[in-house]
């Protein structure tokens, strides 16, 4: 078969791979119809994370369940399924309490034979990982793309709104207009926040960001940002979502939260080397929770509101590609010709 | 009168300084009758933090009110009081929330002629800032000495609980065995922690965490004490109390706390230039709640567990001195030879 295969910063190649096979009585084999390119995909296609050469990669697939092995009792095959950017057992403490990235099994995607971007990938722990779409809407390709960034982006800027504790009524700011951002914005309006402001840089993505129900948008950099946001919200908004993980966007986010108020974090943190954020926190009892985000805690919630038509966050795929495509994908995301890359394999 | 003013690192002196006058209708004058000399002191002291020489200094006055301003509604003279480190009105946004600590008032003691370390203070905001001590534990010595502690160090240990999310039956690290630490094993006793584990480098500090509930003492260093607290709470803490505010407990906190947890921390960052406590919370979903603590929040509950006998911090106080003794004070603090140093003045 074929797969996006890593040899290097920017040399990403389609090639032929072995086909995945079963190792495990949990395992499934799943034929991927959907996957998409990730922000954090950039950090290795950069040079800036670490990343085997003769790696696979991807790590939010989506396909149809070709086998599965004998443990596995929640799937067939034939089920469509989609599955979080982290490989969860389901059973240990951690994903009992639905901290799934914490997961005991420690497993995840990417490596030897389990990278998504490719036409088939080997399910670790079908039960506990991967997330069956209702039959009825099993081929509704419409549904399909609304549900893929269910696999990463949209439960992460869910799980910065949850860590931020965004409630009906509120008043969020999201720092960061990438795809995470942009669906930070989408999950606090679905929270039921009044108020979304929205602080980003590319003016066609604040314009997403508006789709999406941000009350408010600012472009503007550095300090004329926090000041036009302290303004905005008069004093800086309880709820703040920092969906970056870099420096500057963390001292932002401290800077314009209100005192007492909560900083969600879900940007992988890169390059944070300084700690004025800290300082900032501190002097205002601003608090930090989140983390990587535990996308299968959420994906049945949103999943309900994606198939009853209240929530579509697919305007974050800007460009579509195919498997030979992927490459291409990769560039435009680092060239920032593209919000987010969804990949669609011949069904 | 005589005070102790700032001359440069190193130099506390107690010399002939104007007495304090009434310069509001909101303010008081207090007689101090009992002070302290804080951590926090020792970072001007040590020449960590600016501090402008010729200023007063300390924050954690006790004593007799001797005169009100016109628009104080809530004391008399004769009455005994405390303060919280932090002055507060009591009325803008953030002291009706209880963040008393961001009151916009923006005010704090030290400086030209509210320093506690004296025989006389200015209290601005008297009503909104001073704690009245109920008339009859006002002029016994125990419960006044118990109660000293409540001006600081322990509303800080117990804020440190509390934004660890200590409750009954739970199981805490308490990072530090200086005075907030040792008042943070208190506060997590306190607050029903069926197991508190205290982590600290001095074996006569350790000894006084006992005293204060501690079920367990870790006085190993480095990977070593991380490596123990783990074991000892199979895993991590689900609440963990960063009571120093250095970059190594930082990092210890991060990394002895449960994945899902929380760390509470109110030791003012100092000195913390890496974030690898950061890397390590997000992994893990490890939450950071807290900051410089709101006494007054918490004064009215610690007081009237102190004056109903349940509750003791005064043995945080390994030594004590007259208004004279206050350079050799900050001496023993700043040699370890003293956890927390009393001052007592004639009465």
């Amino acid at each position: 078969m074929r797969a996006a295969v890593y040899h290097g910063p920017g040399d990403v190649r389609v090639e032929e791979v072995p086909d995945p096979e079963l190792e495990a009585p949990t395992d499934a084999i799943v034929r991927i119809t959907h996957t998409a390119v990730c922000g954090s995909d950039l950090w290795f296609y950069r040079g800036e994370s670490d990343y085997p050469a003769g790696g696979r990669v991807g790590h939010e697939p989506m396909g149809v369940v070709e086998a599965v092995g004998d443990d596995v009792t929640s799937l067939e095959p034939g089920d469509r399924v989609l599955s979080p950017f982290s490989i969860s057992c389901g059973e240990c403490e951690f994903c009992r309490k639905g901290l799934y990235t914490s997961c005991t099994a420690d497993e995840s995607w990417g490596g030897e034979n389990t990278g998504a971007q490719g036409e088939k990938v080997r399910a670790p722990h079908a039960d506990g990982t991967l997330v069956r779409v209702p039959d009825r809407y099993a081929d509704d390709e419409d549904v399909l793309e609304s549900l893929l960034p269910l696999t990463d982006v949209m439960c992460t800027g869910h799980h910065a709104a949850v860590s931020a504790g965004v409630d009906a009524g509120d008043t969020a700011i999201v720092v960061g207009d990438g795809a995470v951002g942009l669906c930070g914005v989408l999950a606090a309006s679905r929270l039921g926040a009044e108020r979304v402001v929205a602080m980003g840089h590319h003016e066609d993505r604040l314009e997403i960001a508006r789709e999406f129900g941000a009350t408010d948008v600012i472009a503007a950099r550095g300090e004329d940002a926090v000041e036009e946001a302290i303004e905005l919200t008069d004093g800086g908004a309880n709820h703040v979502l920092e969906c970056v993980g870099a420096e500057s966007s963390m001292e932002t986010a401290a800077e314009v939260a209100r005192p007492g108020g909560t900083v969600g974090y879900v940007g992988v943190p890169q390059g944070v080397e300084t700690t004025g954020f800290l300082d900032t926190m501190f002097r205002k009892n601003v608090g930090l929770e989140g983390g990587v985000a535990p996308v299968r805690k959420y994906v049945d919630d949103l999943m309900a509101d994606v198939l009853q038509g209240t929530l579509d966050p697919s305007p974050v795929f800007t460009k579509t590609v195919d498997l030979d495509g992927v490459p291409d994908g990769y560039a435009a995301m680092d060239e920032r010709d593209a919000v987010k890359v969804m990949v669609k394999l011949d069904d």
